[in-house]
């Protein structure tokens, strides 16, 4: 972050702040400090928003996706096929795979990927969360669709060696998934192909 | 913005407020909140910044940039040459300015640029203030910085008939700008040369 003594110091710390996101730049961060000035109701609204998600959102029980009501609104949902679980990486992938229509069982949120290089091992994830899950409940099949990844492979195969002897179908998306690419920018026909074409592991 | 109903309505409402920010579009938004939620120091840290920006910052009374001391640091700092005004649009044109270090004069910000189409007359600028600045001081020259554009020429125009009556000499930053860009955006040898080759009005 550059130096900025012409800016007043609560700017520049807002600017601070912005910088430090994902994907904005100084100059991004600028631009945004000045339109939230400028619009002191969308700042208000944001720092409101920013408070409330600090405050009201925890892991669902069951799926351990971020929910503000336990359980969450897919594991509630009377619609939802509760004998499939999907297990995803993150809840962006919920996302991704909500846009497609294509399913409607429940999902299993990991919060991370088995990555020795970052010092995330199996116990880093909510692995034992599925396992209990699995155990009392009428599970029939648990579709795994972590990221085409080297990482997403094995954390699919760890799963996959840990959870055959409970005797649980186990599946993982179809490689119709573009291998080193990321689940959440898949396309919706890709990822609905995916989908369909699941093949047991 | 699209219907996440397997979202938590604060994770919903909180991606909705990082949408509608400039340049955030909605796969941005998404991955800025969960950002947010996975690092919540972050989050705090922001919605202070957000908050104590919209509590602290004013106008500075002498040159009406955002500022949370009266007078601002540059109006204050006694080393700065309180006889050359430098006329900007916007608080972000301040900034690519310092960052030329060429220039240690005083600024004043309009907030602003005349704008029939947009319905920005020369009275929804600080243009009232410039005058009764240049009115009781010693300002010696008046240094036109607005864009290089259609609406900025005319601003500069117009602040050009208002002030040579008061006998102050007006020079406006020589055409080293590129017309039609954005002097926030400008590098800082261009702009330094825009400086340097400042011509009278």
């Amino acid at each position: 972050m550059e130096n900025l003594p012409s800016t007043a110091p609560s700017v520049a710390r807002l600017i601070g702040e912005l910088n430090k996101l994902p994907g904005v730049g100084p100059k991004s961060a600028q631009r945004l400090a000045y339109h939230l000035i400028r619009m002191p109701d969308a700042a208000k609204a944001l720092a409101d928003a920013v408070i409330g998600v600090k405050e009201r959102v925890f892991f669902c029980s069951q799926c351990q996706n971020l929910t503000d009501i336990d359980p969450c609104t897919v594991c509630s949902d009377p619609r939802r096929d509760q004998s499939q679980v999907c297990v995803v990486e993150g809840p962006l992938d919920i996302l991704a795979v909500e846009r497609t229509n294509c399913y409607r069982g429940t999902y299993h949120v990991l919060h991370g990927v088995i990555s020795p290089m970052n010092g995330v091992g199996p116990e880093e994830l909510k692995l034992k969360e599925l396992a209990a899950r699995l155990k009392d409940s009428g599970v029939e099949e648990v579709i795994i669709a972590t990221n085409p990844t080297l990482e997403g492979e094995a954390t699919a195969m760890y799963i996959q060696r840990n959870i055959s002897p409970l005797g649980t179908k186990v599946t993982h998306l179809a490689r119709g998934l573009p291998v080193g690419g990321d689940l959440e920018y898949a396309d919706q026909t890709t990822l609905t192909r995916a989908f369909q074409g699941r093949t047991e592991l």
